[in-house]
């Protein structure tokens, strides 16, 4: 867990996301010109579109497609070789820089664009912490975990439709809403919109029946930071019996960069220890988390960012493998660039928790930023920006930001 | 609503589902050659993906694709120009008979596959008599029907990947189960395995924000019938609190013929008079659903089928334009090709029920097969067979079959 150095000397430089040790995926633009697979180095991005185009790696073309889907679908044995090849020819010392140099975009003259084709979004529900906060509002302290929480990684489907990509700007939403104390529900903008904090792990290989934990390990391309925009107004009023529904659907923000499961490899951690044992098929067979830090800034609109939350994936109570291997046991067939929320992600104490709902308890104890002013849920003009990093002996394997900013509903 | 007349004879037999009158779409392909868009008439498919080819209309190539996601991506004046056209050349009369006849595909020797690509999956909950009797299962009678069902269409996002077309086998699913007096979870094949009719809609116009229920019934391209494999064990453990995950997960059926809202268009009818109005973003703006006669079968391995239920999807409380509608409240972009499931279609009498569930009150009730057995839910080899059809005067514009075998679950 040391930094590998590379010719690229931004990318050595300790508080970059993007080293040698992380060489993630993206797609970007430059002024002129079409969406093209890059990946980030230090402050400049390679154009790997570009590679393939030279002939410099073969992958059949998929890096012509302004999405990482199709390469993804070439299998592990070309998720290897790629990382492989780029570690080589990025390394400091290596012949490598004679041909890359001319393919080096800088990061502040592209413009990010989604990752990935995003099939189907699935959402979990699986840090223990955030479930009982958001139980014990909902039904109690004694109700707060639901009685199959500790058995199963309690998820649903979500909108692959409404995935964005960090840096969208993000219309607050319209609903139906009903407080306890109204006789009939109305129409009107949401008044208690969130963020959810969340990790995504990203589906690289297709499976048409059920798969085991290992497996759907194997099958995890990478990762990416997500905000899964929540609507709790609306989300109280619709989601008896079926689930939340609209309330998540105005939109998910990813951060722009596929983390890949190799580059966070050394930062394997394990899930806690359980109350229940697991059922077989989703017990653990080795560390399948991952040591991530991550941090949630709050900015009003003209004003400086106050960092509300502190948090680290490792707190959740099932990991992606889980996840996807219990999302499999019906026989649901799943797709390259099928996209998995963690669920939002909340540690024990109040400044680790991954919501504002949890934050300010319910808008009960509303949190104060630096400049003063108060937030139980979002206003209009706040801009949310998620970041994430695995961090090592001097280096750090970093996401990028997650940002959005919320604008007013339309009239 | 009388019978248009074709040269293609069997098109003018009463009992066919598909006189000229209808015209759908559908993908099918022969013992040699790939995927084709082709039209049912009568006993055959013309091949419009041959008539594209050679000249005889012109939609940019969207009908040689093998889908009719880009055919529908062309808008409604494509739409309606195409149906002109068929409409014309099929007419009896028509010389269109000299250049279509080579075109014509024996149904017998062809194969069908999904009509289009299944963008997005939605689900909804929407016929009164349904959810009261589930919700009467449930919760009593008394807490039957949630607060919210009379204002807004309840519905939750399906898997996209699990739709299959008609003829397609399906495999009893394992799962997580835990009864009522089970002290802890066991994973087993689901033992109360269940049918759900409905009707699905196709979005045919892609939107990027709220859109009325006019809007919402013009962008609806047309109709299958649709079956939602549920598992009722499985749902009853895991879907408190964010709704069916892995209950509905296993399959959905869908009938192979694209039936087009223009075909059904002399067949409108009004959702029924309401308890409470609806806020004026749903509310309706004139007849939005359709005299369509449904009907379930189920054969036991080896027997014949017994017609298990009838019913009509006029039944439902909310239309399919209200449920889109519904869906874009809080901006969620709809995209060509998402399939909305109608919810199970229930009549007020007990043989108008459209799942198991409900016909044999929760397995209290089983019901009796013409052969001689009991059914409360699924057996292994049972084969389900939905219909339906809206019927005219001396012809009916049908959808065919959506049927499909369960088969025993794996070791």
């Amino acid at each position: 867990m040391t930094l590998k150095r590379s010719w690229v000397e931004s990318a050595n430089a300790p508080q970059t996301d993007f080293p040698l040790n992380n060489l993630p995926y993206g797609v970007f633009s430059e002024a002129s010109g079409g969406k093209r697979c890059g990946v980030a180095i230090g402050d400049q991005i390679l154009d790997v579109a570009g590679m393939e185009a030279q002939g410099l790696i073969d992958f059949g073309g998929a890096l012509q497609t302004g999405a990482w889907n199709t390469f993804m679908e070439k299998g592990s044995q070309a998720w290897a070789s790629l990382r492989t090849t780029l570690t080589e020819m990025l390394a400091e010392g290596s012949s490598g820089q004679d041909s890359l140099a001319a393919l080096m975009v800088p990061m502040a003259d592209a413009r990010l664009h989604m990752p990935f084709f995003v099939t189907e979004f699935t959402d979990f529900y699986a840090s223990r912490n955030h479930a009982t906060n958001v139980g014990t509002m909902f039904r109690g302290p004694e109700n707060a975990l639901p009685p199959n929480w500790l058995h199963i990684p309690i998820g649903y489907n979500g909108r692959a439709s409404s995935v964005v990509i960090d840096g969208t700007d993000i219309i607050r939403p319209h609903g139906q809403l009903k407080g306890p104390n109204d006789t009939v529900p109305r129409f009107a903008p949401s008044a208690r919109f969130d963020f959810e904090l969340e990790m995504g792990a990203i589906v690289g290989r297709a499976s048409d029946g059920p798969i085991s934990v290992d497996q759907a390990f194997e099958n995890i391309f990478g990762y990416v930071i997500l905000n899964d925009w929540s609507a709790r107004d609306i989300q109280a009023w619709e989601y008896q019996p079926l689930g939340p529904f609209q309330a998540k659907a105005t939109a998910t923000s990813i951060s722009p960069w596929i983390v890949t499961a190799a580059a966070l490899e050394p930062f394997r951690v394990s899930t806690p220890e359980r109350e229940f044992d697991l059922l077989p098929h989703l017990q653990d067979t080795g560390p399948m988390l991952y040591d991530i830090d991550l941090e949630v800034g709050l900015a009003p609109e003209g004003q400086a960012e106050t960092v509300i939350a502190r948090t680290n994936y490792r707190e959740m109570y099932y990991s992606s493998a889980q996840q996807l291997a219990h999302h499999t046991t019906s026989g649901c067939p799943m797709r390259v660039g099928d996209l998995l929320g963690s669920g939002t992600i909340s540690g024990p104490e109040k400044q680790s928790r991954g919501a504002l709902l949890e934050l300010a308890w319910g808008g009960k104890e509303p949190i104060t930023l630096d400049g003063g002013e108060d937030r139980s849920f979002l206003h209009d003009g706040d801009t949310l920006t998620l970041r994430g990093a695995a961090v090592g002996d001097g280096f750090r394997v970093g996401f990028g930001a997650c940002a959005g900013k919320l604008l007013p509903a339309k009239v």
